[in-house]
């Protein structure tokens, strides 16, 4: 079994046993690594959570694909039936991730060129493209650190809402694949992690993966933002994005909108990095985005641990839209888009 | 023993057995009321939050005086001794909360009137005060929601912040008083309550306590405010105040910052209710208030379950301040403030 240290990726296919899955629902206490050998128990773990982030579900919707291939029926017809059933499987495992859908039509397209070579050809093909979708994701990734590294001043102290890390991605990761490429210019740069309520992926994920990278992080409760930002002690605000229509306006983890409202009020520069397969130019804006809504004991309860009266209602809203006109850049892998994003994204494509 | 439902308010006292308060460390889980003999058990009962508040925590140490003095010895030097160690004993036990000092100083009032008359007396008319004093604070939270219940629309969607309820004070509340004014009138409005991190009074006090009155309450996290105003889904927002400078700048629970900031955004009212004992008017603006920072582990930990990794630095601000311009109005038991505050305020003294 491979470790974090090494890998620097939450995930990596061992075509023996599996996929496996840096268990992110421990950290930061417990680095726990499990197989999970076909779609069914990939979809599983992508909506249980063992894995998140939009670029790492995509890349483990296609070992989905390429490791529930193998036990397809050889017959041409049942062959496409069980691809599609293995598709909309994966596909409704987190439905705002729109890397998911791209990655899962990826696979597609090899399904469609190659299945009537015969099951062996097409496996092969399969796992080729899954490991090809994890490679291009990892190196996305570090063109977009150095695109942004040079939107950052020296010495910044950064906000980041969420984790969109190498623990989000193939590796290295968006917005703190922007922050490792700063920090490997300056290592003076400075980090502040949103702790990201309800789930923790700012206290558990981002505090834990930048503080095995060496890089100064101090963890703030999200509603802390405001206060540090009127105390001029933000300098940047980073984050990834799950979905990005056309305009601009962007999907990513709930609290995102506030921070982007209150950097703007600020004067306060605000970035998101994702890469283009993130862009969904036939969303026209936001307002096109369905947001997931997630199960009440996410905010009722820690563990067993019960934070709220029983019987209590609930919103909980995984994601929330912020509006372009907040967003002073958009940086991907083929550069940074300014406004107006309806033609500097779609000079991208 | 009484219980909440009957009495509506965190301290009663029982001259037999003491003042009893309704743990709310315990809350929500489990309804606990204890007894609190003197100044003694009482100020340790303040410093490790049984009772929270500041209006609440005045009562309390009124009632840790009142009880004390039976103890107290019957020689007039003696006796002053001893009031004088109650009193920096009250007083040490939340260093912040305002009211605790104002209540302290109306029970020495008291003491200096009366304590020649003898020792029966004196406990007769201390006890008489801490009485008033924990009436008029009822009082002047009614007042405070009559007055703020003709700025609540039909059928409005209210979010609040923290705790500014009948737990934290002698009964009904501040900015939950004016919701329950409204509810009165109209029980078709209905409470957002932001869970309030890192100490979560939304999630275990004020759903409680909204809970046990039958007004319609959601909990969600503090992030998730501006997608909601986004979506068109709150109408207002009242929170309380832990102190208001000349000009309308105030202190509040940390978050109330990004939540008016972001209801300004959306043209949507933000009200604060607050007793005019929170309103001083020697400070000439939120830059002169001092902020408070707290104990990592209120961020890292939740009871002994991790959150975040071992040595992760912390930031963990108590309050914020909120500049007066993004307040429509402030509620107070004398009537309600609009600006310019700097004149409006000064009327009520």
């Amino acid at each position: 079994m491979k470790t974090w240290k090494e890998l620097q990726s939450p995930l990596y296919c061992d075509p023996d046993r599996g996929l496996a899955l840096l268990d992110q629902r421990l950290l930061p206490t417990k680095e726990q690594w499990d197989f999970y050998r076909d779609e069914v128990e990939i979809a599983k773990a992508i909506k249980d959570m063992v894995v998140r982030g939009a670029p790492a579900i995509g890349c483990a919707a296609a070992y989905g694909i390429a490791l529930g291939a193998r036990s397809f029926p050889n017959q041409a017809t049942a062959m496409r039936a069980a691809f599609d059933r293995a598709k909309s499987l994966l596909g409704a495992s987190r439905p705002t991730a729109v890397n998911l859908f791209w990655a899962l039509d990826e696979m597609e397209k090899v399904f469609v060129n190659i299945h009537q070579k015969g099951k062996t050809e097409l496996c092969a093909a399969l796992m080729d493209k899954a490991d090809r979708i994890w490679k291009d994701d990892l190196d996305s990734c570090r063109r977009m650190g150095k695109y942004g590294a040079a939107l950052i001043p020296k010495g910044a102290r950064i906000l980041t809402h969420c984790n969109a890390g190498a623990l989000a991605t193939a590796g290295y990761g968006t917005a703190l694949g922007v922050i490792r490429a700063a920090h490997e210019n300056d290592p003076s740069i400075s980090v502040y992690a949103d702790e990201t309520r309800p789930y923790l992926q700012g206290a558990r994920l981002t505090a834990w993966e930048l503080q095995q990278s060496g890089i100064d992080v101090t963890l703030i409760c999200d509603n802390m933002a405001g206060a540090l930002m009127a105390a001029g002690e933000i300098d940047l605000c980073i984050v990834g994005a799950d979905r990005i229509a056309a305009n601009g306006d962007f999907a990513n983890k709930i609290g995102t909108y506030m921070v982007a409202a209150i950097a703007a009020r600020h004067q306060i520069p605000f970035y998101v990095a994702a890469p283009l397969s993130t862009i969904d130019l036939l969303t026209a804006d936001g307002g096109g985005i369905v947001i997931e809504e997630r199960d009440a004991k996410e905010v009722t309860h820690f563990g067993d641990k019960q934070l709220a009266p029983d019987g209590i209602k609930v919103r909980n809203l995984a994601f929330d839209i912020t509006p372009a006109e907040l967003c002073e850049a958009i940086i991907t892998e083929a550069g940074i888009a300014k406004a107006p994003y309806l033609e500097s994204l779609k000079d991208f494509f």
